[in-house]
């Protein structure tokens, strides 16, 4: 079972001397939807000082690498292209290079995604608004199918329509069609009283649309890790932290990949809930306690000396 | 175990006259689409001849009950009002007889669920468009959200959003916000190459982003026949049956009530796949294996004297 012990300032030196790599979540851990976290950037300057790999490993599939670069960057973060594992990035590299595809993609997400699949040199169809006519059954049934489409692809989409869910449930229909989706989180970490629906609750409508499932790129699943592994020589997972807000994903990928793990309390989940999950007696819960939980990486980054 | 057996010209008479009511679906039983089934109001016409009460006992949320009149006397069947048994009345009735709720409602679905909300006088917000802006947290944490709403109702919406997810899912944040759906079929029993999903799919995007599930008024729950129950004086469920095409709605809802059940086939399943669930050694198939199986409506009014 996890420790759950607070990383305190006296043992943050030791905890840094144990690690070589750092995955970093983004959203509730360097920055909050626009606002740096304190402290966040000189952390990290900090852990690169110190000749530690890094890298930022985000489940929000609306932005490109390269906006991101432009996010970091305008915010004052030292940041290399490649260090930046984004599961718009991750979808268009996992057609290419994980299932070798070829055809034309049917789109369910962002221009962030369509950037990605075109540096990759795929054809794609379905971004943007697309509004269902009213209720006709002989018109949903004669919506334009594309016969070279063989593959799904599906992030966030603030265009979500009816229309888009016949297309794609049409294509899946087909069982040789493949199926990805970025990720799975049914929530933003928006403080206040509106609800923000996150890509797992579209990926609820085109899973039941489907009858099937997706291959879930996205934490706490570990591919995101294992493709950094393909691409960069050296890393040990022993000595790889993942430092996240969320335990469901963060810390629960960093579990299933046999990574140290750190809970940050400036996003999702406290130290406190944390403990909980640990006195549960439920496996599912213990399963996502971090090893360590600090205020924030502002303070990990205090504790570097 | 049910009999799963085939009601043969012969057996006809017999079955008949062992009910005093039936249960009739519609889609796929009396009409496939927009056409007739062959024989089904002469088939009707004799049970009422030999004095069975008929209900039509539809899922489909689309219409209003004085839509369906409408449609049943152009196709050519002789009906009333109150046999007629669909998702969209039941859902208004269910707020004010069953819930005997006051408020205003926030409603997914159709022109006809918004006329039989405002039959027992509510208001209601949120049918029609509602496009999202561009990817824009701040704009959707600033969506209108209208304080009277303390109840979601849904049925199928062919003009789903991202917006409406956004504010079902903040209303029903609210663990006393009522939530409603008609059915959860997942899709239309349409024969073709495309695939047009139905209002379960709509329904588990909106309980992914609710975080909770709704109350289901249609089959194969009882809701339905239960109303038919305190609505009228004296009818028997073990004389009683319910006639219908899918077995995972009509077929299970009658075993649900203690109705026997008739399976046609001029719909979703056949007599052969009936039997192939009575085979399986699956409690969940064999709970939808109905006592008789015919070729059509038709074949049935063909057997009565």
């Amino acid at each position: 079972m996890a420790a759950c012990k607070e990383l305190t300032t006296d043992l943050v030196p030791e905890f840094v001397s144990s690690v070589d790599t750092i995955l970093c979540d983004c959203d509730g851990v360097i920055w909050q939807g626009k606002n740096v976290v304190p402290g966040a950037q000189e952390a990290l300057k900090k852990l690169r000082q110190k000749g530690k790999k890094i890298f930022f490993v985000t489940n929000n599939s609306t932005k490109s690498r390269k906006q991101y670069m432009q996010k970091f960057t305008s915010l004052g973060f030292e940041v290399y292209e490649e260090e930046i594992v984004c599961t718009a990035f991750a979808a268009a590299a996992y057609l290419k290079y994980g299932l070798k595809y070829e055809g034309k993609v049917y789109l369910m997400g962002s221009a962030g995604m369509e950037e990605e699949l075109e540096l990759m040199g795929y054809q794609h169809t379905g971004t943007g608004p697309d509004p269902s006519p009213s209720y006709d059954l002989d018109k949903w049934a004669a919506l334009p199918i594309d016969p070279e489409v063989k593959a799904v692809v599906m992030g966030f989409d603030e265009h979500l329509s009816y229309n888009k869910l016949v297309k794609a449930g049409t294509y899946l229909n087909d069982p040789n069609c493949i199926f990805v989706a970025t990720n799975e989180d049914m929530r933003y970490p928006y403080q206040g009283k509106v609800i923000i629906p996150g890509t797992g609750v579209l990926v609820q409508a085109v899973r039941a649309a489907a009858g099937r499932d997706p291959v879930v790129l996205g934490k706490p699943n570990r591919y995101l890790f294992e493709s950094i592994m393909e691409t960069h020589q050296g890393i040990n997972p022993q000595r790889t932290v993942m430092i996240g807000d969320r335990m469901s994903t963060d810390i629960l990928m960093g579990k299933n990949c046999g990574l140290k793990t750190l809970l940050v309390e400036t996003g999702i989940n406290s130290g406190e809930e944390a403990k909980e999950h640990q006195r549960s007696n439920s496996i599912e819960r213990q399963k996502m306690v971090p090893d360590y939980y600090i205020k924030s990486l502002g303070a990990l980054g205090d504790g570097i000396v």
